[in-house]
């Protein structure tokens, strides 16, 4: 770093609206990394750039500084293509476990570092954890010889990638500060570009249980997002997806991994199903394999056999039974008629509370606790019949999970026609 | 406290342009007090506050909370009348000096609980600590008795003054977060009103100088101020007062003391004369003693007595000649002509690179340091003639002194009309 400047000084420039250079930039990054910047410096900048925003050149100078903080993984060893997704998480989002080994399967490579899930979404790692034997944790020879050789690896972050926002993440996670387009972007980006891998889907989505409540705000992010991509080499896509309504009938982690093997079945909830499939379809473009159709991947098994050696690469045992919940509680329906709403947020709040999620990033979550529906929106359902089972290891965290879902579902005539795929956000 | 909150929900609130509860702001301040609130959790709140304001509510509660935090002096078994004031900073702006043993000798109590200077602004502390002997931490007991006996103190403030404020500001220096007016207000108004006096006159600069730089800004201050005291109980009033200009013909430690005696010994610089005894009548009106005259105390040497009292009393020897500065360094007039303007921020800024303010609340400052200027503004210089006596202990700091002093006055034919007194705002 050339040109040394001052916190203070830093902040008073976004504080009063202007720009920060790249130099300065540059230096509070590299200098909170190092700890010359303290902590509640940097959020109070956090709080500046949310409040008063940065430009497409502050976000891709923030982005590029937090990359150059860490490693940027070297992927030339794999012999196939790398694509990866990222979701900025939703409410039985569990579309990471199939579709890695699908892609995988028509030939790419799936290079995914995962995080774990914090508040009312769920994180991939937890979910997989409920699988006896499985770890998230691989070395980095580990990491590319399972891609070289499965072509999928759903793993752990190490810490040399972008530590720099390791850091900023767990900050902003207690400060106020997460919720910030340039913040949430530039985090995202620069440990999916620092992964290394040569193209990227984004499924950015939108509604009550998601980050981003407004689809201008997800379309935002989603553009946000595509131009960092594009600028560093990594050929970017994003799909806006509804995250109004859970995806398929399950939320929690062993609960969402069954779901998912139905899928890889070739079975499973049709919504999870067309998300799965078009995701597939935006990687395998977005690499050059458009020729193959991920839907016969399904159909014929190659993405089961693609999920077992992925599972069984991790020590996991992919036959092992998944660990069950002490309690369940069924919530019955309240009339007779057509669910026409089931709200994202209610239910991945209510799973949380169960024990799915974690409301620390050192608590445990519950393998077995979570929330299955047994209609979905559009469904017939019958008056008194079951509708939901909360499941819980601690039966003292049923009452809060059934406040969460008050008001969530509603039994009526007609259910308004359900989009999963909004739009696409391609490169301009 | 009853009510328990989250730090995270209380800045959301204020980040999104909400207004915080009472129960919120008791429950902030006292877990930040205590340490369970951080400070990067603090900062993000002072920012979000500093972005987004507080209501007049919102700034009273504030202040009530930062007071409650500590213990509120008891006055009551000083014989006298107590008012204090309070100045906002400025440059020269060594009034207290001559105005606390002024008002003192005119028959009211002066508990003056002062701090050191940080950045370009002097802080009296430092200025008394100049003379040989004298110290600023006193006992309560000390406190109380040289209030009854002397009349003026001027000590450093306790730790059990609200030290919520003290935290406060500490962290708000280093983040950014010192230019909020309800921070402002309730960081002066917190400790004045827990120092006990019954009356108050806040000196509310403007300019250059001055940390308000518009006179609408300073007014705002005064005016937040003036209702916080009100509200507490303390008659309080604030003069806007100009701080374009550095007061007198010094800036500096043992240079201002020099001036102060000068005033006490009935001459002196006219506009620090003008703001001493302006400041003294309405100290003097906010406890009913309207009808002495401070200009008579000043006159017949009762203000020199006093003054000779109260730092005897504090163990400094009011006839140990000052400490020097090893080096000087004189400035000469451009041209002859009048001084038609001599700039307050860079006089500060070069007094404070000479040695005489501290960049860190941890650094010394040199008692001999600063600038003298041998013409005020509207006065005749000559070219070829000192204009500017910069003194330091380091001959190395004199160029950067310079640089701050470029453009910093001009010499012409006439200079615009000096107020000193720009307003004064009163409880409505």
């Amino acid at each position: 770093m050339a040109e040394v400047h001052d916190a203070v000084e830093v902040i008073r420039v976004k504080r009063d609206g202007g720009r920060l250079s790249d130099s300065q930039i540059d230096w509070v990054l590299d200098a909170y990394t190092r700890g010359a910047v303290a902590d509640e410096q940097m959020s109070a900048l956090a709080m500046a750039i949310l409040l008063r925003g940065m430009d497409a050149d502050e976000i891709a100078r923030w982005t590029a500084a937090m990359i150059a903080s860490g490693e940027r993984l070297d992927l030339s060893s794999v012999p196939r293509p790398t694509v990866d997704k990222h979701s900025t998480g939703g409410v039985g989002d569990k579309i990471t476990l199939p579709l890695a080994p699908l892609v995988a399967a028509c030939g790419a490579a799936v290079p995914q570092l995962s995080g774990r899930g914090l508040g009312h979404t769920g994180g991939t790692l937890d979910k997989l954890e409920s699988i006896p034997g499985w770890r998230a944790g691989l070395s980095n020879a580990e990491f590319l010889a399972q891609l070289a050789n499965v072509g999928a690896v759903v793993c752990a972050a190490g810490d040399e990638l972008a530590p720099a926002d390791r850091k900023l993440y767990a900050l902003r996670d207690v400060t106020g500060t997460v919720e910030a387009i340039p913040l949430i972007a530039s985090s995202i980006m620069s440990k999916k570009i620092a992964e290394g891998s040569s193209a990227l889907v984004l499924d950015v989505k939108v509604g009550t249980g998601a980050f981003m409540k407004s689809e201008a705000d997800a379309r935002e992010l989603a553009r946000t997002m595509v131009e960092l991509g594009s600028a560093h080499g990594v050929h970017t896509v994003a799909l806006l997806t509804d995250m109004s309504t859970p995806l398929g009938r399950t939320a929690g982690n062993a609960v969402e991994v069954e779901e998912s093997v139905e899928v890889l079945a070739g079975g499973g909830p049709g919504d999870v199903v067309e998300l799965t499939l078009s995701l597939a379809r935006e990687m395998l473009a977005g690499v050059g394999l458009d020729a193959v159709d991920p839907a016969d991947a399904l159909a014929d098994g190659r993405a089961m056999d693609a999920w077992r050696a992925m599972i069984s690469a991790q020590g996991g045992d992919p036959d092992a039974p998944l660990p069950g919940a002490r309690e369940t509680h069924v919530v019955v329906a309240p009339s007779s008629g057509v669910l026409t709403r089931l709200d994202a947020y209610g239910v991945g709040v209510a799973a949380w509370r169960l024990g799915a999620g974690r409301a620390r990033k050192e608590d445990p979550v519950s393998a077995g606790a979570g929330v299955v529906w047994h209609a979905g929106v559009g469904d017939e359902v019958t008056a008194g019949h079951p509708l939901l089972e909360l499941r819980t290891d601690e039966p003292e965290r049923i009452e809060r999970a059934l406040q969460a879902l008050e008001g969530a579902f509603e039994v009526g005539d007609a259910a308004p026609e359900r989009r999963i795929v909004l739009d696409a956000v391609r490169p301009s």
